[in-house]
């Protein structure tokens, strides 16, 4: 079976903003408020920083689920990573999400300022500066026969999609407005020309959208 | 985490059957007809028993998707695993599935005439005459702490179901009616005192009910 490139429990505002303006240290989703942005997912039993038993099992919970299925590797922009631009001051910094990210794989980091590889528990962090085809094909050799989740942000994921290379995006739709940030689309029908796409609304108030290249 | 007891994918009509009467070799949903009923799963990409590359990507595969997801073992009724009832006249019989069944893990087929377990691929049969709650023990401890999957029919999921050991279903309802046969339910209402409830309707027309434990 061929290695799918996939976009995976992706969360945008109702007006289509994936984070906030003004990226820091302290809001890595700038002025959005990923507590808010992200509630539906933290709420399910499988959402993978859960840290406490419990959490809900319904439909949200079968994308949080699926977030690890037969996934061999991630690519990532640079501000996913983290909130520096321009040259590494240092490499002290190594990803917002402490000892034990929630990847588990192989993760590609889109940069135009390489440094080394490095290891956080079963997580390793590669740095990347080639065009998005040649990176999904590192990343498809490192997932071993597995597909691949491109993580985001909505500027990576914009440009995986206008290369062409993204086979299947799940994206999730709050019912909140954002105003302004870094917008992943003006309307979900955008892709409509390349995709089959099912809208589905979830009780959680979240409208899930999922397609597939036609 | 818990070990889970999960009925996963189980398709019942609009009435509430999950097969239709006269079970034969010839017709393992008796009346019904099991190509209908199962439509809305074999259109998937993910369906176990698919042999060609395509089908859908849409909210129905993330139900075929989860099917094998953290499952160590099953455990089924007699009808689920054959046509014959009584005493066997010879262990011919291996079950439906051919030389690849899909569970890929122990299955217990509760009976009250023993025979030898044998093994299909990767697939182990075995055959327990013992109450819910011993049998569950058994494939817990043999899906070595994973999940165990309750396969079905109507009657085994209901065993379970008033024994209390059921954690979560998920029931795809088909628009079609059946008229008579084996039945889940009533209303999928019956359970709501038990059981949070999140009912989703799919593009394809099937009505999924997801239930997890209050």
């Amino acid at each position: 079976m061929a290695q799918l490139l996939k976009v995976q429990n992706f969360t945008v505002s109702s007006d289509g903003f994936g984070a906030g303006e003004g990226q820091s240290l302290e809001r890595p989703f700038g002025h959005a408020d990923p507590s808010r942005l992200m509630a539906w997912a933290g709420a399910t039993a499988s959402w993978p920083n859960r840290t406490e038993p419990g959490g809900t099992r319904g439909l949200d919970d079968y994308f949080t689920r699926d977030f690890n299925h037969n996934i061999g590797a991630e690519i990532m922009g640079r501000n996913k990573f983290g909130p520096q631009r321009g040259p590494w001051e240092n490499h002290d910094w190594q990803g917002w999400w402490g000892d034990e990210p929630p990847f588990h794989t192989p993760v590609f980091v889109l940069t135009h300022h390489l440094r080394p590889s490095f290891t956080l528990s079963d997580t390793t962090f590669h740095f990347v500066d080639d065009d998005p085809a040649v990176v999904l094909e590192k990343a498809r050799e490192a997932a071993d026969g597995k597909d691949v989740r491109l993580g985001g942000g909505t500027a990576t994921i914009r440009e995986f999609l206008d290369a062409g290379l993204v086979d299947t995006l799940h994206v999730a739709v709050s019912p909140e407005k954002l105003g302004s940030g870094t917008r992943l689309w003006e309307s979900p029908e955008e892709l409509t020309d390349r995709y089959h796409l099912e809208v589905v609304p979830s009780p959680s108030g979240m409208t899930h959208h999922i397609f597939w290249r036609k």
